[in-house]
């Protein structure tokens, strides 16, 4: 069945996968369905807020029903683009790219990990949790023999650029971006960052902020 | 000098690290001062955000002049708490807290980590990157003796729960959360989670939405 999809707010994207995360704990409980105020209790939001979130989607929740937890997972995870396969590669071998690599969390979600890449020749060759590890002459052809859609970049600031630069004339569609910098792309890359630096500072001031010290 | 600092609100604080970041570039590049037009295309971000942001500070621009670049950056590390040091701890030897404890730009910025903790036993009494690993009956006694802020949670879901439930007794301020769920803590300690399964879902949200699915 094909129907139109609105543009939904990025304020909202930014709170599907949360739905997500719960309404699969719901569904491992044997959940079947639950009400928007129950729902709002769980999640610590206000059921209106839930209400006007899912009712994007065209409103799953029927009066004296509440929501199908089931229909409304998969709808979700649709949504998300997520009831597919999406083959990743990690650049970078280091602590952090093999960290993604052993993180299964991933892979049940449908992001597929066909390789790792480092430019070390101390690491090429070997393999982690069953990933190879390429040698970086080898990134655009695997790229378009393996279609890969998301790279993550686990490297150091200005070999993330140089990538960025490099991957840009691939068929890459996203890139998941640890380097503490931002990345000059084209608008057909979606860049998502998880800057770590922004994320404790973040945790300092918030731990300044409430605990009230005025200076 | 002591001046009331007023509540920021959090879309702020969500952007004052990336000033942050841009303004320690320029600092490294000696630039010692840059006008709010340069700044916004430097950022991509409008001039009048940055003004409107800035401006929350007390102003830090001048007509004619504009932003000072070191006062600046020493004032939003100052507002973001990071001209002092703050004790970490990471709990979790896996390889995400070993990448963690790794990352020299935290203890570049003020965060300063003092040792990892696991349940391992065979992990136990080792060190990485110079940076024990103790055992979990030393968690309690550790924080107290050290005085630790902050912990990083490297843990699964179930570990960080059980986790966080001890850290509240204790004099923990923040805790850092890669487990993939919400942590029921008292208001006095402030989460800043870091979910990796949502960051990716809203990559691949975004793929699907710029490449214009519709199905």
């Amino acid at each position: 069945m094909e129907t139109q999809e609105k543009k939904i707010s990025q304020a909202i994207i930014q709170r599907l996968p949360r739905y997500y995360r719960y309404l699969g704990e719901l569904l491992s409980a044997d959940v079947d369905r639950i009400s928007s105020g129950d729902f709002s209790k769980l999640m610590g939001v206000t059921a209106s807020q839930i209400r006007q979130d899912l009712n994007n989607f065209g409103g799953f929740g029927q009066q004296g029903y509440g929501y199908n937890v089931k229909n409304l997972y998969e709808e979700i995870g649709r949504i998300l683009g997520i009831d597919r396969v999406h083959n990743v590669i990690i650049i970078g071998a280091g602590n952090f790219g093999r960290a993604l690599a052993g993180y299964s969390d991933f892979e049940k979600r449908g992001f597929s990990i066909k390789a790792l890449f480092d430019k070390d020749e101390q690491k090429v060759g070997k393999t982690f949790g069953g990933i190879q590890i390429l040698p970086m002459d080898r990134l655009r052809s695997f790229i378009e023999e393996n279609q890969i859609e998301i790279a993550a970049l686990t490297v150091p600031k200005h070999s993330a650029i140089e990538l960025a630069d490099i991957l840009k004339d691939t068929g890459i569609k996203g890139i998941w971006n640890f380097a503490h910098t931002d990345l000059d792309v084209p608008d057909s890359i979606v860049v998502e960052n998880v800057h770590l630096s922004e994320s404790i500072m973040r945790l300092s001031y918030n731990i300044k902020s409430r605990n009230g010290s005025v200076k």
